[in-house]
């Protein structure tokens, strides 16, 4: 597919994409060729137009008889969200959750290639999780240039966040992933994405408590 | 606080409200007691007139000059978001994210109690993660109605994922908070929230792909 110049897209259609590739990695795997945005919309519990709308962001456009190529629309997709190149990443933190993230098995697909962790626990340094080695704090502004690494990820305690993350701007570091919950401050022309899990509890547990009230 | 019933709000209010709930708690430790909207925008790089639009949902209006009360406006965000009561949780698939989020320390500020943690390998079942028990798939549905669990979350692998889902719906969970990568059934009246962390990626990889591009 030729790359044409990737215009930005709203964040919200951003978070939907991949929720298209998903049922679209199904559909293949099933061995369905075709899929209309009625069918995405209905199993998404979405609205179709919102679907073509999204889509046409990553210059697919379906046809009105069968709708969309699933091959071509899982592609076209994947080359929007840039999941096609590889986006090499360095994390901070290996606790729990930065362990979790060094052996989740999907990041590859998505391109996110960890290739140094680093952690302040000198029993970890110089170990490896998961094969990936860990480094010690200091050895980050040096990796990250030898490497190439534009993309951090933060999974230190909240104490130690804001740290984490003025040592990966000044080491070179593009683009942030925050997983600690807690408000970061970042220079311009630094991209901070915050995966706070309490952003998606959020709206789980107020949907409840909403259902809850409509039940008393 | 009275409680007054809770209207619905919209997705992206919703995952707004932590994040000014994060810069609230900065504020407070610093010992900061009034903020304005505009300041609340300019930190979080968002707009004053959103910021008092989704707060307004939270039924708190603030104070032409001196803006919001820092602690009456925490409370109730925490109130909206029902974070105030108690969430009672199980989790199946107690692997590397599965016990990360078990020991996740700020769930329990966020009212996610879990009491049972489910999976299919037989050398886990019996043993603690992070204090909580393990327990055989086929126990879930007596321990769902004896202890009250209303939340469940899904930390297995993709292929096994509709089957925990399945077997949590018919155990009589109301939410269902899904780690896998892969599209869920669920009834109607069953509240699904895709907590995807590739939803997260798609967001910041397109963006440092923007970049990328603008730069060339």
């Amino acid at each position: 597919m030729a790359r044409t110049r990737i215009v930005s897209a709203p964040e919200p259609t951003l978070r939907r994409l991949p929720r298209y590739l998903h049922l679209l990695y199904t559909l293949r795997t099933g061995g369905i060729a075709e899929v209309s945005s009625t069918f995405i919309a209905s199993e998404l519990h979405s609205d179709a137009t919102q679907v073509r709308k999204d889509i046409e962001f990553t210059n697919i456009v379906g046809h009105p008889k069968t709708g969309y190529i699933v091959e071509e629309l899982i592609e076209a997709i994947e080359v929007f969200l840039s999941w096609d190149s590889k986006n090499y990443a360095l994390l901070a933190g290996a606790g729990n959750l930065g362990t979790a993230m060094l052996g989740y098995p999907n990041f590859k697909k998505y391109g996110l290639i960890f290739l140094a962790a680093f952690d302040s626990d000198e029993k970890k340094i110089g170990t490896k999780i998961h094969d990936i080695p860990v480094f010690k704090m200091s050895d980050m502004p040096q990796l990250v240039k030898e490497w190439h690494i534009q993309t951090g990820v933060i999974t230190v305690p909240s104490q130690n966040a804001q740290q984490a993350c003025d040592l990966m701007v000044s080491s070179g570091i593009r683009g942030i992933w925050n997983f600690a919950p807690i408000h970061l401050k970042v220079p311009a022309g630094v991209i901070l994405e915050n995966s706070q899990v309490s952003q998606s509890l959020a709206v789980l547990s107020h949907k409840l408590a909403v259902q809850r009230g409509n039940r008393l």
